[in-house]
């Protein structure tokens, strides 16, 4: 199924990585076990919640990381490594545990989206590839079902592979952005690959490549009867490219019995031009010929054209989708939260900072999402410690975490844990879901929040809270390491 | 040399292109004679250049085009080709021209940057893969020249990996940003695969996995003491993280004769903590040491931060130049602007639009770069047909293409194809430059631009002007197309 993941990731890494491996390793703390959280602190766009994706390749990147005696020697040629180090990383492998959030669920700042306990040394290895990967994916899979949610059912199909930001931006570009709404991707590979519908029919230098456009069309429809849809922009659209499309499925598609047809929009202005495409088009009999339009396409620009009352049937959407243009960022981070002692007890770890934003939550912890009884709703996160035992048949007390006098209490409510197990002592315990599968749980997720939190601007903010035990933990923490001289 | 590259992306090509293939295959197109420009509208970041990368990306992946089975298998499971064409491709190969500018290269709008001679179906096919190439790093390369530039001589790193696109825009990212001038990369596979120098030390998570912070600098120093570069804002930066940097370099390097050290910042106010950072180490003499900082820096915090005077000697660039997160598109395109006629002779193709902004320069077409004799700089770029044969030896008058009354006739200056010939036949024809031989051209590339148009806000247009000749059939084809009812 994984034909692109022919490519072992294991060096792509951080140098730090490699040189703070060497250090647990000397330091005689490579099996120290450590506890990590994967998490992010706002969400792009100013969006109300963001979309996890990219689970399936960190689980591919797990399940492939070992050093090559090629890796080995580029290390070794750095003149930094013991030579112990070096053979040890010949049979490194990942033997801890992880738990995550499934590709699809809506996820909101602030929240452990991943967690992963494993020898310190382990642990630490596989951060950039974690960070890059939840990073990337998410961001796209969160730009994409914006943009699709603008489209109020119209299909949106992913364009963008030319201004990708790399070869593996295209392809993976193209599988977020289908788990989240998307209904297909240009991207050949992407199909092959991993099962997302290839879209296409012809660039503007078919039109060319022939004496006249009439027989670019005739030549089109001839040849691919069943994907006929013509791109009618290249010399002037409602002059030449509508009436010769006309012609085209007329003499070529009807005498067939096809009725199904198509024409593509690429530049002008979107509305007028698809409103008076409509009408020659139906004047024509072709009322079921689709309208499709591209052309530096976003969530706002398609909001607009649908409120203008623009006579379009899909959306291809191309490099603001596949870069996420307008914010190309998802600050996705991964920092230590505990280490067990030699008693294998727990100890919270933090990182305080000058900027408070970047103070982490200790510990631990477990997610859970409350879903109001009566309309199925999810109306908060809870985080905790992971030994707490919440008892969900009680009312159960939110909080926040900074103001701390916004409580409210909530009954008739249900549970449902966040992270799943998907590595346990280095094996995988997880079955990866199929991409359709993957992709209809994500639009369920999104139908489960409130309107109000799927705004595009100014969302109201869901509600992500600590439990009392954790915000407690956490305070103590902040107030011991602020209140030392030196550490 | 190339280890990345284990991948063949014969597959990462738009849907259409390959739907064009078979119509072109059918329609007995196939061999017709095709030459394609790939050039880009504008500067990111309304800068006044952009930097050409990702070229030996192509010439690698020319090399290894080809289809297997599975390629064939999936696409024969679309049911739309001809038995034919896919046996066609079953010994498909490029087997045309290509000419290029080198990498490293200023290039600026309208002007080709990359030109195809080829088989229709060969030249229309490698579309998607050397738009997204180019696309790609060259914005990482433009983008990183900038912050470079900013820092004035100031050695640059790239940090951004975990916030890269994915994995190729990590690994090619980093590529392209050492071409501009950075000086290495966080990323160790590109430092095996590429030969960027791969940098680093350690995050937080290696001071919190000790004890206390003393410990995880006093270990570090031992067992890296020429690698010696401590993060020092874990807990507190001035009360801390400085007071036991210092200890730390004292206590283990100075025993050890080493005096080169380095502490980095990654938060809170950077002018004011590198102040104070600069005054404690100098007092403890500790003049040596090396003050790096990161934290969301571009080249507009780099040029702030230096203007303040922050005694900074370094700076680590993560999100912001790995994503070029401030324009994070460039618009690289891949027109038809010629083809051949059963005699050989070359006939200019237009794409006329109603945009005016895309109307293409038709024909095969040479790129001559102008330098002032005296200064050496270069003054202008100069477009004329493949077959003529300026005299430099005359006075040469540029006249702006589209208000053409802004005219100017220069003396005294010399002229360089920028196009070079990659492959010929098919055969690779160029010699792949090192990476560091790129580097090192771009650098004088630069310098051979006035500051003017240099200026990252409100540059100095750069003059990008057509022959006569070229210029007159541009617009005589645009009026034909114009005039003309349908087409």
């Amino acid at each position: 199924m994984d034909l692109h993941q022919n490519t072992n990731y294991t060096m792509l890494c951080d140098f730090y990585e490699i040189t703070m491996g060497g250090g647990y390793f000397s330091a005689g703390l490579k099996d120290r076990i450590a506890y990590f959280d994967a998490f992010f602190r706002s969400v792009p766009d100013d969006g109300g919640f963001a979309i996890l994706a990219g689970l399936q390749q960190i689980i591919d990147y797990i399940n492939d990381l070992s050093f090559s005696e090629e890796d080995i020697a580029y290390l070794e040629s750095r003149g930094l490594f013991r030579q112990e180090f070096l053979d040890y990383l010949r049979t490194f492998r990942f033997t801890g545990d992880i738990w995550a959030v499934p590709e699809g669920t809506p996820i909101f700042p602030g929240e452990p989206i991943l967690t992963v306990r494993a020898p310190a040394i382990e642990a630490q290895f596989i951060e950039t590839f974690l960070l890059l990967t939840l990073n990337h994916q998410s961001l796209i899979a969160t730009k994409s079902n914006r943009i699709v949610r603008a489209a109020r059912g119209r299909p949106v199909m992913e364009f963008g592979s030319r201004r990708a930001q790399g070869p593996s931006a295209a392809i993976l570009g193209a599988r977020a952005s289908y788990i989240a709404g998307c209904v297909g991707t240009a991207c050949t590979q992407s199909d092959r690959d991993y099962g997302v519908p290839a879209l296409g029919t012809m660039a503007h230098s078919w039109i060319q490549m022939f004496p006249d456009e009439y027989t670019a069309f005739e030549t089109y429809c001839r040849l691919y009867p069943r994907n006929a849809t013509l791109l009618v922009d290249t010399y002037n659209v409602l002059k030449s490219g509508i009436p010769n499309a006309i012609r085209a499925f007329k003499e070529v598609l009807w005498p067939m019995g096809i009725r199904q047809c198509g024409i593509r929009l690429d530049s002008g202005d979107l509305t007028y031009l698809s409103n008076h495409a409509r009408q020659m088009l139906d004047e024509a009999g072709l009322e079921e010929c689709k309208i499709v339009v591209s052309n530096s396409l976003d969530e706002y620009i398609i909001q607009d054209l649908i409120q203008q009352g623009a006579k379009i049937d899909s959306f291809g959407v191309g490099e603001r989708l596949i870069t996420a243009r307008s914010e190309p960022v998802f600050g996705g981070v991964y920092k230590l939260v505990a280490i067990e002692d030699d008693s294998g007890a727990v100890i919270p770890k933090i990182k305080v900072s000058e900027n408070a934003s970047k103070i982490t939550t200790p510990h631990f912890k477990k997610v859970y999402r409350i879903f109001e009884k009566d309309s199925g709703k999810a109306i908060a996160d809870y985080i905790c410690i992971h030994d707490e035992v919440p008892d969900w048949d009680q009312p159960l007390e939110l909080f926040d975490p900074v103001n701390t006098w916004k409580r409210k209490t909530i009954t008739d409510y249900t549970a449902r844990e966040l992270l799943v197990p998907v590595f346990k002592d280095g094996k995988q315990v997880y079955d990866s879901p199929s991409i359709e599968e993957i992709r209809d749980y994500c639009a369920r997720q999104v139908d489960l929040l409130w309107e109000e939190v799927r705004r595009f601007d100014n969302p109201h903010p869901y509600i992500v809270d600590l439990s009392l035990k954790l915000w407690t933990i956490k305070n103590d923490l902040v107030d011991q390491y602020s209140s030392k001289k030196t550490i």
